[in-house]
């Protein structure tokens, strides 16, 4: 199981959830990714941790002011980028040219969807991995491998029906090793949390919780 | 063949345009239909022609001023929309939004998209017909049927392999016979025109040519 | 008193709505006009009741698939335009481009903002009106003119001091004659409704209600 | 004059002018800041060189991912921050968001705009400075003090209305000494530079050169 944690823009220290994860990755060979804002990948990379870009351009270099590039998140440290959270919706040409952007400077990729049939058009564009969360359920406290069980086994076998399949997360809710491991026996591949573990007033001992059962 | 000519936000005259349309149609059993702006979208569907929106909302019913629901086009005697047409990008999720809003009201719908990777996407969010339009092609006055003949081809395979398959159209640069009919050898099962269409000084003419070959 | 009723994408019938309008404004010297979805432009129209697009492009004629253009709404019937309502916001450039497009064609023009600040930055853009409308109170029930009577008033100093003045409306939660004299009384020169006419069992006496003190 | 070099997403090294321009403004005193994207905002700020956003989100603390908080840039080394490039155009309420948002965190602010019109709109939000920069010059070689002087002039004029008077920067085209004084003559306080600096051999020599009439 992949667990990434989406720092979001929550008013975290970013550097020491990332060393906490980072512990954590050490001591438990579970694979811990961290995702802060664009401005905090250097530090947050040089804990060691797994980093991740919450979201990058589909351009290449160019005249694009207020743009983050792939290849700029990536000489920061970053390994990975997600794409289309549902709090950052994009057209379908733009994941198509994010995914060829972070493709060339080698970032893998996660595109979110909201549902198994964006899942299954997000699968086909290629990405590492897709992830489906419910917006509804979303910082509900509610994990979406119990409130809606059916839309984790039909993104499944939704990316399941792409040639190659595409690995699925699924995110929304999850907070403990219990809704992990519900995830698991779903089919998921791995897991997004955000405010579970950023929120937290002790990051280290709820992700030891989480990679507990993996 | 399906001949869709769209009217964009052209100075023309958009009744003379689908009078001339309907006209065509009529004595040639060819398939064409006419999708002018939304505010035109009465008179033209009065002249008896197949219309279609430019575009729908993904919104149902509710407090969304300025958008253009599936159900109001169809009250104006729409019955097709285009979608996600390169001058009118959509969010990965509005494109599934907007067709299911076509869908609840009856519109038939297509999906444009720029490659066919995008083509396999948008097919396997359920649209009746895709249609690929190469953006650098289009109003060029070179059909992609010459231009860039594989990414038809290309665009017909990744549509053929969607269960069950979706037909594909192609635009971009088409303006006679001789380009439908090229574009029906490459596996396209119609066009979309605008400009030659909607700028000639004759579209009658220009409309019987493109219908001689099929 | 300008009362102009925005119909948003409202499962009511237009025209019905419309004819209310008419035979109020008619029998009353009261000036009230309709904002109906594009689509519905021309039946709005044909009522005699004075017609308002909600939203239109900041484009001249050319390829914007999915656009409704300023000319194309005039030849509709409208008379006037809203932009930027708080459900499409725009850019600022597209602002001042909508404002430029709508003033070629002769139509009025209402640019809608948030708060006092941006009702001010409006107003400098050359607008034949602006409409404060906080957006937390749009379908409220509760008239902005009792919930924050000073966001009304802090507007209409703000639009007094750009040269010349350009008058205020206000909207949100408005529904009554009561409602309309209190935004009067603080300075406002109109009003927009949606829901409390739009959503009326009987917008008639809704209709008559609300121009009964003007 | 304050002189704001723009990297944009230039696939040059940030690090290194940042370098010069910081070598630059201790010789000389002159002002200038350099504006890298927000994963490079760290190692910029580190060479002591005052230190730019291109972009911050409207948004405070929460759930926003892919966004970029005025908090966390001022956080890793910023001091200011653009809104609103003709790169980057935000809607009406969101320039005013961002404004407030870059307040709160102790960020000074450049509103930029195309035309005299929006410059007066862009002022009455109360941004620390505006700046001009007509679309169709930016990266054109052709310094916009001379290919449109008059717009200058006009957005000086504007911002001069509005009460307290808010400071002009032009951009577009700016690459020399003589376009800088030719920018001071017609009212100008600064100009906003990219490619000449950023694609410059030698990045030093024309900062020198730029800040020479200062």
């Amino acid at each position: 199981m992949f667990v990434l944690v989406n720092l979001k823009t929550y008013p975290c220290d970013a550097v020491s959830v990332a060393q906490a994860a980072a512990d954590v990755a050490a001591d438990t060979d579970a694979r811990i990714a961290v995702a802060p804002q664009a401005a905090d990948l250097r530090p947050v990379a040089e804990t060691g941790v797994e980093t991740w870009a919450q979201h990058v351009s589909p351009h290449d270099h160019g005249s694009h002011t207020g743009s983050t590039l792939a290849a700029t998140v990536a000489d920061a440290g970053a390994t990975g980028t997600l794409l289309n959270h549902s709090e950052h919706r994009l057209k379908l040409a733009d994941v198509d040219g994010g995914l060829r952007a972070a493709e060339d400077t080698g970032l893998e990729t996660i595109v979110c969807a909201n549902n198994p049939r964006q899942i299954a058009a997000a699968a086909t564009l290629g990405p590492d991995m897709v992830a489906v969360e419910p917006p509804e359920l979303i910082g509900s406290g509610t994990p979406v491998s119990r409130a809606d069980p059916d839309i984790v086994r039909e993104a499944v076998a939704a990316a399941d029906e792409v040639n190659p399949p595409v690995p699925v997360l699924c995110g929304a809710g999850i907070s403990t090793g219990d809704d992990v491991e519900a995830a698991a026996d779903l089919g998921a591949e791995g897991v997004l949390l955000a405010s579970g573990v950023a929120k937290a007033d002790d990051p280290e001992s709820v992700l030891r919780d989480l990679v507990s059962s993996v």
